[in-house]
């Protein structure tokens, strides 16, 4: 017998550590991006993304009605294949049930699947029910894109400017308003509201792609399908720090986020310090907007097109980190690393 | 508050039940196969199939190793393709994980999953681990096929025969034999050893579909990939029998089974009753062959180029039910219904 204090177990390494060793068992070209990415014709790419949702880790009663929690798997979903520039055919759901579950429970579950998938002209197209102890919602979500339209976290170059689709940190303030309610004093019930709203029913940014395309494809000085498309990019589930870091890594490049480039949600003033906005934007999660690397003339024209919330947070480098800058000069710089990001373990 | 006796329980209405419920969420035409198959581009069908498997309820180390775990997930979610007649492109695994499992445990979970999609030259193309109270493994497959070869339940006609790819009743054996040990008595090491392989190691039949399509270009009077071929099928993951009751549901139509014509896997004779092996052979499940439905012509053909273990067991009828008969007269007519077959929940 093995001493059993010399065997290694998962929560000695954590997800993340396990997640690494595993992929030694995936082919090394298809790993690293928010989903897989496999040729299936010439000129079609499937793009293939799962979710694991456990109750009690990743869903709550006390934060998320059964409608939000499928709405918010649904999203989550749909956001790795936006990030991806992939448009959804459709997801399977693998459902593991306890048996004294209301029937109704489940069901509003579907519902808030359902309504979130329409908003994005998606199906549901088919899945597994079974009983377990404890529920688990595991979500597999698949699209298409033409090999010159796959966004992937390893395109960066140097020069490249980094644009948020839209504003961060909303959905963690709105997880502590329902975690801590007495925190909506001195905030508008409006924006209580909204802040809330982020939290339960992200959108995944898909309405991006065709208006990325769009300004791609005219500023092509040959239009053309098969001509690749460099952009970078993932979304921010675990953050706005992770994805310019989980980039950059990739990329094998640095960056500079400028501070005052970031777009402040507008319910923040007057409501939170600048440091706890701060720490929300950069490390809150789950906003599930899109980072995206591309170069400075488009990356200006998308920001105009996509409005309220978008902007370019700063640029990829060939400095060796990322790195926030204060160009005000009140903050010294600081080196943003993975340790500080979302740890699901 | 409503009371609580009058709340409906997923345990109330059972597996069955909810999936039927939750099918109204999913789009009419897509449910009912072994997988979902979506129309991606003119000419292809992409086909998309998942499974839930939880600790204790499916896999349990009393009788399944990691590394055998593995193997009995890929190789069910492979069957589900090749029962749609679907060439594999990959799958995904989605795994729930306790903290304290061994890092081994899991490794070797991936080294079985590994040797069965290898076997069947195909990949783990991505998947997620998170935390969770017991160990859950979601695996999401996906293939592709040719409209034209899709296999669906629903295709069978009048006067088509059944054809089995192999023998029924080997895998329960298997399990038999580990969870009791003795009942190897009277029964020769190698053939034990073979049935334990049978439970421990099933063989998704995707090796059937080129020798049917071969069977059916050859025959077709005009030989065309636009003419859809009118096979019916799915495999027999829950019992032939199941199986039989499926296709004919789905088609409207009955079926009539010999007794005498189900083929007998050899390590039962002389080991067990004939009833208790024709329970095995009939309801035991989880010998991942395929039951197809086909012209007599082709069936004859089919079955002679599969081999052992293959044979035509009856055929598709006008009636309202499907009947086991037996032609030697011994045993009256038997009708076969689904609430025979194999329940999960």
């Amino acid at each position: 017998m093995t001493d059993e204090s010399l065997v290694l177990k998962v929560g000695d390494i954590g997800e993340q550590g396990l997640l690494k060793r595993l992929q030694g068992f995936c082919p090394p070209d298809i790993v690293g991006d928010d989903g897989a990415a496999i040729a299936t014709q010439p000129g079609q790419f499937l793009v293939v993304t799962t979710d694991v949702l456990v109750d009690g880790v990743h869903f709550s009663d006390r934060t998320t009605s059964p409608q939000d929690a499928g709405w918010r798997a649904v999203a989550a979903n749909l956001s790795d294949l936006a990030a991806m520039g992939a448009t959804p055919l459709g997801i399977t759901v693998g459902l593991a049930i306890t048996g004294d579950t209301p029937v109704s429970w489940v069901e509003e579950l579907y519902e808030g699947m359902i309504e979130c998938l329409q908003r994005y002209d998606t199906v549901i197209v088919g899945g597994d029910v079974v009983r377990s102890p404890i529920i688990t919602i595991s979500i597999t979500a698949f699209g298409d894109v033409s090999p010159n339209r796959i966004i992937r976290r390893s395109n960066a170059k140097s020069g490249d400017a980094i644009v948020v689709t839209g504003f961060h940190g909303a959905s963690r303030a709105g997880l502590e308003l329902l975690l801590h309610p007495e925190l909506r004093e001195n905030l508008r019930d409006a924006d209580r509201k909204a802040l809330i709203q982020a939290h339960q029913r992200p959108k995944p940014r898909l309405d991006v792609l065709p208006i990325l395309w769009n300004i791609l494809d005219f500023q092509s000085p040959v239009p053309s399908p098969q001509s690749p498309v460099p952009i970078a990019g993932m979304d921010s589930s675990d953050g706005l720090a992770d994805a310019v870091v989980q980039i950059c890594t990739a990329s094998g490049v640095g960056g500079r986020i400028e501070r005052q480039q970031i777009t402040i949600p507008p319910a923040f003033h007057n409501w939170i310090s600048p440091e706890k906005a701060m720490e929300w934007m950069l490390y809150g999660g789950e906003d599930f907007e899109l980072v995206l690397c591309l170069p400075l003339a488009d990356a200006e024209i998308l920001v105009k097109r996509l409005g309220e919330g978008a902007a370019i947070v700063g640029r990829i480098t060939n400095d060796d980190d990322v790195r926030l800058v204060d160009i005000a000069g009140k903050y010294p710089d600081e080196i943003i690393t993975l340790d500080r990001g979302f740890q699901h373990f």
